[in-house]
């Protein structure tokens, strides 16, 4: 079994499960630290390990363009390229190619679009995107997906979410034909329209993907219109297959599409937070900048049992991060990871404990911030 | 004892030698990484530790300027600040304060300066630097010195060494009356000129320092002009106390400073040149930016047992450095590290043998690079 669902939250959606890849288990609701080009922003895959991310997340657009896959072949998989040995999760491209500004021209047969990095040009298709995924040897692909870009109209978000349907059975058939080791999950569009979005269920569901993603959220809309979009779509997914949520990630997002049934997560906010100085905390998030931590001698969370909060002081991550200090990236983004994936620890004790309701009031309750 | 000599090598100067301090003990010749801001750059102290490191260098300007020592005070001391619990030793921002740009301007009293930071003015007295020092509970302090930019005048040279000279007698004074339990050492001058040198060293030999430094030198001179400055210098050096040159590094600067009798090394071209791609090897040095390396699966250097060279390709490096990506430097940092505190260990390993020698002639016979 890819997929078992192994506690069930009596009083909402809430589950946790086990997902098992050649690669090793993975124990959800999961969030999978991002790894754009290869390597999770700042971090040794030791740093990842010990952290205790069990998978992570690689864009397939990034690692096509550069170092491209002429270059990761062969070392026959991601992995070996990164020395990072646990599950992979790759991405697409899709949503990239439509936000990076990448001149993308879409049509039935694929899309074309234009490099970030040195505007060559290329030429995509579902298959094709496939065939990328099976050099890294991901352990989860995602198929090519087309959105239409907050806000659309209806029509837009429709077409989008025809096509999208199109090139996965296109990629689910090639995937069946190529790998036999791997899991391929489908991308369900529609933007904010729930009817859309469950005939783009209804038609992926139809063609026996292993696990279910829902994209086209966090894009630029309301909490509000986020909310109203995830809570009738997630309980319609598949009970025996993964259900992703793709690019959300605050706590509160976390917290809400978990109560509502989702399993899996990717999200830019921890690294990158990191990077600016935005750290998160069990009291809220803290920017370490902030005059008021010049002498604090203190760790950024005392309830947090990650290496910088062991061994250093608020008063010398605000230090590194005013001297900009490649060190202030590093122990900061320890420290968001190990809190996000610590946070996805206690969510799935609590889930099996039946106590899922409780642990989000006490959770947000403490939640403030500066 | 603060020093001891436990070996001599019978053909040369070169020996080996052990430093106590309440911090831990260190093994002679030795390498001290540069933590300029309190921080070995892109490295955290346990990668750090493991790499072997024994002592570290770290910056009194900088310190002084950012955080400022209202900071770190608090502390107790800059190990804490930064969770280093090794050895530290620090410079007396002499160098600095000469060599960043900031206005200095020098009298009998001490020097007057600008922030490199934000041009704001302070002035600094020999005793003013050890009480700074005092405050960073450095193991080894280096008194506040002086010195002519290269190319400098007789004169110059003559007049920076001779306020050297002064403001050691008044910093030994004051460290004597403030410090019972660490160490300072004094700071030779002269230029390029060996009677200059010969003086200030016989000046600052009569104060009783715990151990000479030999600075002003890797200032622009030439290769030539550096070694016709050292070799007759550093025999002069009192046996029993540590001898320690400023700022020079190059493995070929360390193996002939050695053959000379130096004990102690700092410099920033490990990290630096990690920072920029090049990589120090058995085999000399690596650009990872070349093309050369775009599909190398193997590692940067096969006779190396550091993290890096242990998990990644010199292509995984060559991406890293490529696509700017933070790791790029922590893994370059983390292998140059470690190449440098491995040559010192073979360089203590032949000594102790008696065969610096042909450690030295086997060294460089490899030593070619790309």
């Amino acid at each position: 079994m890819f997929f078992t669902q192994t506690s069930r939250d009596g009083r909402c959606q809430a589950r946790t499960g086990r997902i098992e890849t050649k690669k090793g288990g993975i124990d959800t609701p999961v969030f999978m630290p991002v790894g754009t080009a290869g390597t999770v922003k700042a971090l040794t895959p030791r740093q990842l390990d010990e952290a205790g991310a069990q998978i992570i997340l690689a864009n397939t657009y990034h690692l096509f363009l550069r170092p491209g896959t002429d270059v990761i072949k062969p070392f026959g998989s991601l992995h070996r390229f990164m020395a990072w040995d646990k599950p992979i999760l790759t991405d697409s491209g899709g949503f990239q190619v439509f936000s990076l500004r990448a001149n993308a021209r879409v049509d039935d047969r694929g899309v074309r679009f234009k490099s970030h990095l040195d505007g060559s040009s290329f030429f995509l298709t579902p298959e094709a995107v496939v065939d990328v995924q099976n050099i890294l040897d991901s352990d989860i692909q995602m198929v090519l997906d087309h959105f239409a870009p907050y806000p659309a109209s209806r029509a837009q978000d429709e077409k989008a979410m025809r096509l999208t349907s199109h090139w996965a059975m296109r990629a689910r058939e090639h995937f069946i034909k190529t790998n036999q080791h791997n899991f391929q999950f489908a991308i369900i569009q529609g933007g904010l329209h729930a009817d859309l979005r469950e005939k783009s269920l209804q038609e992926l569901q139809a063609m026996d993907f292993d696990g279910f993603a829902i994209g086209g959220l966090s894009v630029g809309e309301s909490r509000r219109e986020f909310q109203q979009a995830l809570q009738p779509l997630a309980p319609l997914l598949s009970a025996g297959k993964p259900r992703y949520l793709m690019g959300s990630g605050t706590p509160e997002d976390i917290l809400f599409a978990v109560e509502n049934g989702v399993d899996m997560f990717d999200c830019v906010l921890p690294s990158r937070n990191a990077r600016n100085g935005t750290l998160f905390t069990s009291r809220g998030r803290v920017r370490i900048k902030n005059e008021k931590y010049r002498f604090a001698d203190q760790p950024l969370d005392g309830a947090c049992s990650c290496y910088t909060c062991l061994h250093f002081s608020r008063a010398y991550l605000r230090h590194l991060f005013q001297a900009r200090e490649i060190l202030a990236s590093i122990l900061n983004t320890i420290h968001n990871i190990h809190f996000y994936l610590d946070f996805m620890t206690k969510i799935r004790y609590a889930i099996h404990s039946n106590k899922f309701i409780e642990f989000k009031e006490n959770f947000l309750a403490l939640y403030k911030g500066d």
